[in-house]
């Protein structure tokens, strides 16, 4: 059983993205769970550790492993399955029995965003105090590194993912689309014509690559860069900004 | 001039939102530039302070003081018109020299989001190398208070104003509505049918109110709360999440 669980957003790749709130989070921990493998890449594994260690945290870390996402079933059952096995899989690591303090976990960037650990959380049953605490997100690290506005002047800005851009495109009116979790660079799909795109992968970490420039102009290069960066390090992650100019 | 210019983040209304990167930035900076009064409220300017002191910063702290907005310009010119003005003062300030080393702003929040410092920065002659540290935003500070995911699963999320909502309402195929800069409760000209809300003011800091629920069922309780809290601190800044559920 547990009675108190942190969710802590830890950033997206720099470990001083941790916020002074996150570190005291940490250091006042009595467990962390923290994944073995599975949906995680090393790199990222040794990211969280050294996150931890630099907090000077002295919880006890609980290792457990993510379960594999059943292909047989349709997405939405598919993925409330797999969040119902990680909630008894932590149970189960934690062998079953009450935690003496708060339990936390580490999450990648902000908690709220394109992340399944609030969800998972919320079929804990009982239910715990859940506490979150906010982090950097990909959307913010992109920004940075390009040291551009999100918005324009009051304007408003789409959050999507990969996907939805393929299924519904970007429409007329939308000055501003950060796109997320795109592994397709689905920009290939847009007429080009009037938008300027400002990608950045593995925002915050030595490996950062930024590019940016009118749509027509860069995509290809992004689509090839990408594909380069993904096949030298077996991993990518990448996000970009869309703007109608 | 200015070589070196940096944006620090400072997240929104809780000291422990400052990352370790920002912590680290107003330690290096020669010069920190703050406004002295102007657009600001006085826990605000406390609370900026508390944070350059808490950094252990030595930066040298030089005022200086925001233009009033011309109200007789059309509103786009005023903006650029006051914008050159805010730039002119950052140099003013500075005395005309040049400064050894970097100067720093504290900016709330995350600086991409509806804020004009990056916008300023971009109109100084010469242009200063400019680095931004990415920050804490009024959104996390609002789903992490609620403990609730931003979007729906792999859903699309729209950031915008109080204005953007009153002039175009919010379209039927919008799940999630993520509402800032708004002083006038604008949810209320929307059909609150199907509508959850969840409110949240001065996040972050010790005077943290929310409010949650239906629409239909709470939003006459966050237009008094509101009313009342404003009344009683002289300024409130709120924000709100909007979902179709
Ligand atoms: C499962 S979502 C998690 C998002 C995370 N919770 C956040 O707040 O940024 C993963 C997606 O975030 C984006 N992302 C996360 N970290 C990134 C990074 N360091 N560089 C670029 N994109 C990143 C990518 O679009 C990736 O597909
Ligand atoms: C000029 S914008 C600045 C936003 C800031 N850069 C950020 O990243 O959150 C000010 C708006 O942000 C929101 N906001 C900022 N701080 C807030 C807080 N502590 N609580 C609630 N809303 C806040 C309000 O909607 C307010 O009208």
């Amino acid at each position: 059983m547990i009675d108190n669980l942190w969710l802590i957003g830890i950033g997206t790749g720099n470990p001083a993205h941790v916020t002074l709130e996150g570190a005291d989070a940490l250091r006042n921990a009595a467990v962390i769970l923290l994944p073995t493998k599975g949906d995680d890449k090393e790199d990222l594994a040794h990211l969280r550790r050294a996150i931890i260690t630099a907090s000077g945290s002295t919880a006890r870390i609980v290792p457990f492993e993510y379960p594999v996402r059943d292909p047989d079933l349709p997405y939405m059952e598919r993925v409330a399955a797999w969040h119902d096995e990680i909630a008894r899989r932590w149970i189960a690591a934690l062998g079953g029995q009450s935690v003496n303090g708060p339990v936390a976990l580490l999450v990648w960037g902000d908690p709220s965003l394109y992340d399944s650990t609030i969800r998972i959380a919320d079929r804990l049953s009982p239910k715990p105090a859940i506490r979150v605490v906010p982090g950097i997100t990909a959307i913010q690290a992109l920004t940075a590194a390009h040291a551009i506005p999100l918005n324009t002047v009051d304007g408003p800005v789409r959050i999507t993912t990969g996907r939805q851009l393929r299924d519904g495109g970007l429409p007329q009116d939308e000055t501003t689309a950060v796109v997320m979790l795109d592994g397709l660079c689905s920009f290939q799909q847009l007429d080009p014509e009037g938008l300027h795109i400002w990608w950045g992968a593995y925002l915050g970490s030595d490996k950062q690559l930024l590019i940016e420039g009118p749509l027509a102009e860069v995509g290809e290069k992004i689509v090839k860069t990408r594909a380069q960066a993904r096949a030298e390090h077996g991993w990518i992650m990448d996000s970009y900004l869309l703007r109608r100019i």
